[in-house]
């Protein structure tokens, strides 16, 4: 999620969408460009991205563009940490 | 969405989210890199996008990778329109 | 191209970028959430993305996020109007 | 980087990628859904996406998607540790 018209940093928009994340209960991995939600279902990833949204409108933001890039596969059970030990280290 | 797992062609996945596109009455762009749509909030936006990967689903897809980015402004409206309108001819 | 820290609206830069394209003799299709941009090669890509961020850097903007998609295929020739043909109308 | 035409797993060329990575010397972080690399100009990473693309060329992928996203930054000096840092723990 990238706040508009807040200036050059984000990391304090950031940290509230962690704090959001954190309360929802979903396993995620904050990284340097993005961070990594594990769900189970759509629902529940709709359910997050909307309540991020909303933390950030009440911070203030007046335009905010967000990009969400979704794995999701039927062949076998994935999770982050399946998913990194497939490459690692 | 790009399906995984079924040849280097997409274009007949395409034509079928197109199809559950135009069912939902939603207004949308096709592009050569991504399709556009216009929603009112996340809730249609979110139903558009779940109507999609189940219909990928159905075709046989085992792994479908989506990218998904939202503009949602609070400080004026905006549509297909006059997000166009304001940076053409 | 996302420019962080001047307001909320992008059209000046989006404008400017355009600008850009049209110098550079590729051939380009705006979109209203992207830019669509046709080249042969990788460096002929790379050429154009490096003149866009010089050219948002001289206006001042002091962070840009940019989102690239390449759809690199070698099994046939694609173009953007064989790739709106193969969806369309 | 999105092999199409190869089945649904694509851990074997995410692997051979971190190697092009490994060998380039560029600083990289593997991530459930994308690798950063930390660059200090643009042709660097030009060049690390052109080598891996090159490799699963050689690999004999037919179709590539390729998804990249760029934090140039002018008012401050980043990198991935200082992103991570400013947001975590």
């Amino acid at each position: 999620m990238i706040p508009m018209g807040t200036g050059t940093s984000a990391s304090r928009y950031v940290k509230a969408i962690h704090e959001v994340l954190k309360s929802s209960g979903v396993i995620f991995v904050p990284g340097p460009m993005s961070t990594s939600v594990e769900v189970k279902t759509f629902q529940e990833l709709f359910r997050v991205i909307d309540a991020a949204n909303e933390r950030l409108k009440e911070m203030g933001v007046q335009r905010i563009i967000t990009n969400i890039r979704i794995d999701c596969r039927l062949d076998k059970e994935i999770s982050i940490r399946s998913k990194l030990g497939a490459v690692g280290p």
